[in-house]
């Protein structure tokens, strides 16, 4: 196995807080080990463009606490196609690159898989995505802030949907998956939660709000993934107004703040681990893998399989969210 | 004079972070003066449902920190009809309330008016909204906690706009009045700022866009308040996107996450000296005023000034607006 | 198996944030099986002094992102007495209660285990600190809210140390354990992190300065944990100063700030889940054990065990605080 | 009066949230002017070495979020001294500087008051520092940050407080003036505060605990400003043991948590308001004054008296505490 001497690291897809400490971390583990780390600006557009530059421990100084990324990152058509992976693995080895760490989800982890199975350029994929929806990982950096994000927005709802006996419907990320919704909803308290992977028909959702009403809850939270079925949250806004015309209902779409943000400290800290453990597993001669982390230890899950698989929301916390707004 | 035995406090319309901590004033305030306190539920409804409690000192412990308002508010049809007022002053008189402390905004202010003028009960008001769009003080309650919670949020929307090279058109609160929107924009570092009371061109914001684009800013942040003419943050973003089919747009509708959270020190403070000033503004013989604060000294305003006039925007901030984002 | 009719819960020992949520959680899972929830008020102190309340789901409304704990909770000499406990058990008898959960660390567990087995009440163990020190679960209800309450204390910090070229020294919580220094130490980029685990000399710490000096760093962090054994925060400082002269060093204990605020997403779900899982257990006619949560699923340990053990800091971690401070 | 062509700006003295707004409002201004803005590092040190460096619009980019000063501070005993002005005044002519922007405290403006007596280079003074000490602005740059900041910490304590019921000693800066102990103690709520300008004897400070004990309260706050002369907040706790062995009594320093953090909107718009107020005096031929912000107007004073004049705590705000406190 050929010495490793020079990794590259980017940022790849939607940004997530805690990229930035991931790339310290890379760039940090790089100088521990004695390789020399390069930044790709703007993702894999930066590759094609030659968008390089050279790292040292201060280049990632104070940037532990920010969030974003602040390599940016970008859409890239171009390196969806071979000419286009082509040209950055021109770049890549003429730059002297021997390993490159992608830091994104899925979409991002599929180039990094093309880029190494057609050129050879060794690839590990750390798992960078508010969205929690990435096989191989418990946790994917960016989400616990994302979370506490949309717990702390939706407390603030709270503030004055209890001040006026209003009830509120809260659009969250999560295209695909229930995880943000889920887990928020259980935290903010919130009276019901809609999920893709848990679809209830609209009729036991105005049942549930009828019992709500007669046990004397004046107020309620509805958290609704952006991914459920039910025609999103303006439509539900219209069946549930129609249902009961008594009811004041209005809808908050959450938005772009939920990628934004100082990370929290769990963000920061599995940043850190699997930057480390994405130059580890390089110097060890892996490669075509994510690092992630199960069961607080570090694994690694072939970016194939991260790609085509998925996490399973925990049914039994499905359980407790009911249990628990009784 | 006659001595002042009892005094009501409610709040009404919209709630504003502070409004908890005024309350609690006046109750306290009452007290101190040897005067007993009447809570009143739900704002006028309150006072026509008969749904009145006495207060302890106690009874206002640990809310001088939570956003909304604990006694709520409520939207009342039936007291802005003499009927209703007349049977809310039945309740009153029956209570024994010889002063009546209404903590809300100009809708508020003309309920309280009006059941001084037709029944002669004497109301103070105490400006509680988070627009600050009351004449006769510089701040009102909450304003400044919605400032730093709009601040806050565009902050987030920055480190994902930066991360992207995007634009993100973001709709405030503020439906007569850009306050927030001048302040929060001002704060947050916003590329341009869009106010009812400074209606621009469309023209100039795509230049102002233009400009920034030519400056190398690839990504920006235009606050626009709720009450702008422009037709809306939605049809702004069509009229961008067409006038610059490069740009990706976002746009983040912050909606009521602006009314609600902890209050900051400054609307505590603000809200603990207003409390204050409407007892002893009863217990002085004065009532049909709203308590504000000007120059950093306690003033009276009529009701009737404070509902009909209106405070202007600094045009030095609009200026300053220009200068800092140069 | 008899049936359970009626459960007590208390909390205990020092508050963590989360332990409202807990409490909330127990609450609703009784009356979502048709147990009947009891509130002990202050803890064992409640129980000798039959300070009881009858819960329903109402009473638990609006707590769940509330620091502390409603409860209360308060030190208990009488109870660490046989008499005391006997006197303690003939109230719960007297109430009905068949089943008691303990929300606490493990000077709590001790009086819940001692109960048991003197008087034969079905105990269950809720581990509610922010020390994480307890066996048998991954993670406390208030460690994670902690680790971000002194993230963020340190985030502030670090902005007046780098805009003034010096050293802090900041002392945290954990008398027997490192948990929230390493970890907070990562996310906070500290240059230099001691615990009580991993005693370093005290010439490691001055070489390691020395190197940040030469490195061009300017400013310096470094967390110690109150349990750490270099003779305290103060003692570490005078001897840094002996031999930086150069120096300028300040301290800054955390203090109390650790215990409080608004619980994060994940403690608000952590003591959901748990809250859940005693009140199965006692039904499932389990007792004398703490629940807790082990690789994300819910796993039971004795009440001794729990208490004798000690969870064992990660090694690597430590390897990871190492290299991402080069 | 000759044409403004080069403009210097340092931070100086104790950083203060904000600073680094100000620093771009000034350089910001500078270039709408036309005026060159030179950052000078480290406060009059740089000034000394030399430390120069020409800003554009983008140098000041994503830094108005960002406490601290990016410029840094420094403590430097040459300026104090007539030769290191004269050799400050070298480099600043060298560099064709025409005036001055000096953002800190009195300290920094006495420095330069006498570079300009002593020198003719014309300066102006931004105040920026927590303290609110400095006569003619009502607020300076900082102190509503710090307020903010004081008031979520004791939040936190009060949670840890009320559920243990014990009495905390909270000790907050403000040497020379009782400002953030004032509003933030009404702000939090404590029940007691302690202030240089309202020296209390301590039997009226062991009254108002018994008087709270009998009132039921069952846990105090107890706000202390650093400059009280009660013999410090430690001192302070062991008087209140010996009178109340029955209270738990526990003290907090809140220490350099309060410079740091994001600003809050008032302090950046504040910054900004006062950085191109700045400018513009320089460009009107005005200088040895200090800008500030009287009753929401811009205004300025001569150096000198913002130096040797004090500000006066509001009386008033003294007689709100009171009440409040009932």
């Amino acid at each position: 196995m050929a010495e490793l001497k020079k990794v590259g690291v980017l940022t790849s897809g939607g940004d997530a807080p805690g990229m930035n400490a991931a790339i310290r971390s890379v760039v940090r583990s790089c100088i521990f080990y004695g390789i020399e780390p390069v930044a790709i600006h703007e993702g894999y557009k930066g590759l094609i463009d030659n968008d390089l530059e050279i790292m040292n421990a201060r280049s990632v100084a104070n940037i532990i606490n920010q969030g974003g990324t602040f390599l940016k990152s970008a859409r890239c058509q171009e390196f969806r196609t071979p000419e286009g992976r082509a040209a950055a693995y021109e770049n890549a080895k003429a730059a002297g690159l021997d390993g490159l760490v992608v830091i994104g989800g899925d979409g991002s982890f599929t180039g990094a898989m093309l880029l190494e199975k057609e050129h050879g350029l060794p690839c590990i994929g750390v798992p960078g995505t508010i969205d929690n929806d990435i096989f191989g990982t418990d946790f994917t950096i960016g989400y616990d802030t994302a979370l506490n994000t949309v717990v702390e927005a939706i407390d603030k709802i709270r503030d004055t949907a209890t001040s006026h006996n209003r009830l509120f419907l809260i659009e969250v990320m999560g295209r695909d998956a229930g995880f943000i919704a889920l887990n928020a909803g259980i935290a903010a308290g919130a009276e019901e939660i809609l999920i893709p992977e848990d679809q209830k028909p609209i009729d036991q959702l105005m049942d549930s709000l009828e019992n709500s009403g007669r046990a004397g809850k004046t107020s309620s939270i509805v958290v609704v993934s952006e991914g459920d079925k039910s025609g999103g949250v303006f439509e539900l806004s219209r069946a549930v107004e129609e249902n009961f015309p008594a009811y004041e209902v209005k809808v908050t779409v959450l938005g772009h703040i939920q990628r934004g943000g100082k990370p929290s400290c769990y963000d920061r800290v599995l940043a850190s681990r699997l930057g480390v453990a994405s130059v580890e597993a390089l110097r060890d001669g892996i490669s075509g893998v994510m690092v992630g982390v199960r069961d607080q230890k570090i694994v690694q899950t072939p970016l194939e399989e991260a790609i085509s698989k998925h996490n399973a929301i925990d049914s039994n916390l499905l359980k407790v969210a009911d249990i628990v707004t009784v």
